[in-house]
């Protein structure tokens, strides 16, 4: 780690290392070596200012007529995101939702591991998810302790989420991520970043009511899902 | 439905209408009348300036010293985004995710309409799920002309998430809403919206990375989740 702070890094620009980290992982299976601003910016649906803007918050700025080194650009964001790490996670609610999370390996490749699942269902309690052992919601400090976990999901229906948040920060946990449709009230510490399963079905009516009725100019140039044209 | 073709949104813009339209939502459950550009941002997380170029798209411009109407405004995004009508939608994997979607109050509040849920799994067909008897994937081309449904939702492993979008497409769904951790080879004309489940925690691995290290300087006047706040 290095001995000097790090830039903050703004919230918009943040929220597309993740996008950008994806696209650098699949350019690197397809042996792709470097890759250019433009690149990366028809890939993930932003202008090329912009990517060497969010790239310079790494102190990263790539080489003119060549880009980005794929390998190198996809390790420093890593690190950037504090994926050189594995980070134990909680899941209150072990519904479809926490037993869908549990099982899907596309976090475990990201660096998060499921250290337990809870659920206040009795009936749900010894059950197996994802490998781990359904417990008492009761137990969550203390397994949260045990691994050092700072990272919790809530997959319950709406009405208990507030409760599994209040559960989750008694339990100091510092970061939660919310598939609950609902507003959490937690302490000004605690981050939470909500995850609306509808919002890409909303982008989705959006065009298919276009194509319906053109009403619009639909944009037929592949950028509305470049990464899978 | 308007006589005049609308102006096309340029993607990034339309990516926050959703957002935009929850807080107007949330606002609206509050009986907050009225919303000022900069009450906008602050809940989403964007500067005013965008909101009102964003929403200029809809050809709204709120009321200086005002903003805008709160209850307008949201029938506006909701027409834009096509959702004052209904949209039925049919998902592909009965497994848990497939499960969670189904049974999702929040799609269901948001005007989608789950109509079939589709499975190779002969062990599958035939349960419950979300209130529609789970069918073979072969009957997929049936259950979407008989619905006339043009939205479908890949909820499959990875490794079967091509077979999905290929039946889909064969089909006739016109927009793909991916969960599967994979790229997916579709028609240009087919639209593509991937959800990573795991780009939130990648996020919060950097807060929670920061806070362990103090090597970055952490926001901490709430803005990182301003809805929850």
């Amino acid at each position: 780690m290095s001995e000097s702070p790090r830039r903050r890094i703004p919230e918009a620009a943040l929220g597309r290392l993740p996008i950008y980290l994806r696209i650098l992982v699949e350019l690197g299976h397809e042996n792709v070596a470097q890759a250019s601003s433009e690149q990366l910016a028809e890939l993930a649906g932003v202008n090329a200012a912009k990517v060497r803007k969010d790239l310079s918050y790494l102190g990263t700025y790539g080489t003119r007529g060549v880009g980005y080194e794929v390998q190198f650009l996809t390790v420093q964001i890593q690190r950037e995101l504090g994926l050189n790490q594995a980070w134990p996670v909680v899941i209150v609610g072990a519904g479809n939702l926490g037993q869908a999370m549990a099982n899907f390996t596309g976090i475990a490749e990201r660096g998060f591991h499921i250290v337990g699942v809870v659920d206040k269902d009795e009936s749900k309690i010894g059950t197996q998810v994802g490998g781990v052992s359904v417990t008492h919601v009761d137990s969550l400090t203390q397994l949260v302790q045990l691994h050092k976990v700072s990272i919790g999901i809530i997959a319950t229906p709406a009405a208990h989420a507030q409760d599994a948040a209040d559960a989750l920060v008694r339990a100091g946990i510092g970061s939660i991520m919310n598939f609950a449709p609902t507003i959490l009230s937690v302490p000004r510490d605690v981050h939470v970043r909500k995850v609306d399963l509808a919002l890409e079905l909303q982008i989705l009516s959006y065009y298919e009511d276009c194509r319906n009725g053109n009403l619009r100019e639909v944009p037929t140039d592949g950028r509305i899902n470049p990464v899978s044209a």
